[in-house]
């Protein structure tokens, strides 16, 4: 099995403010929406983030109902400290809930916020100078000393 | 905000189940792994899967008690109907509760499985032949006519 995730995802309840969340507030554009079943975008080479109405989730997991989304972050990281407040006030003003105002992280270095999305999933957006990506995508991860 | 995932983060229970499931299942290498704590994965250009353990997880988010996984799926797709047999029983035998043996999916054209992980997290493993990936990272979805 390859190292390779090609979609993630995310039980939806609500596309709509999930679409207005990602479309208004990130700014992205979708690769592909099907209106109440499923917005597809992609979010790294190769990979897609994708909301699946939470009922057809359900469904085709063969779950006994619908479920939340508990237990899953996902991480920006910005090139400036400036950047993690302007994007988290734009996720904010397009439906986000902020469980982490802007601060130093626990880990030395790490500026971040947390930003809860229309579905329950966790977004961290942080400007984290121990993490770079080299010029053919690989993840280089240093330990603050 | 780039249209980037940098890091996606599932709340782990057992973090040695994890590595035993990733490891010797999947085959994949870790980018970085403090054990107790957290495990690295890169798993796009650009992109990481870690497993942090759950109290922690609680912790740096602000949870009340430490979450189970639910409502994520993450899909790796094969070039082949046999590799989706093949990489099923070896996450099965790694820990994987197989919840939907290989068959068709419902959306023509796609044969896939799903496999939980020992964290809750969904694996559909498929083989789709409407999904693919130019030579520039971009993902091609087309729709079964």
């Amino acid at each position: 099995m390859d190292q390779n995730v090609h979609f993630m995802t995310i039980a939806s309840h609500d596309l709509d403010a999930t679409r207005q969340f990602y479309e208004t507030g990130a700014m992205w554009a979708s690769l592909l929406d099907v209106p109440g079943e499923i917005i597809f975008y992609q979010v790294a080479p190769g990979t897609v983030l994708s909301f699946f109405d939470a009922d057809k989730f359900a469904q085709d997991a063969g779950l006994p109902a619908a479920p939340a989304v508990s237990g899953v972050t996902l991480a920006h990281n910005t090139s400036s400290r400036d950047d993690v407040k302007i994007i988290v006030s734009q996720l904010e003003v397009a439906g986000g809930t902020v469980s982490k105002p802007a601060q130093d992280g626990a880990f030395g270095g790490v500026f971040h916020a947390h930003v809860t999305d229309p579905n329950g999933v966790i977004w961290e957006i942080a400007h984290n100078p121990f993490w770079d990506v080299a010029d053919d995508g690989t993840v280089l991860l240093s330990e603050p000393s």
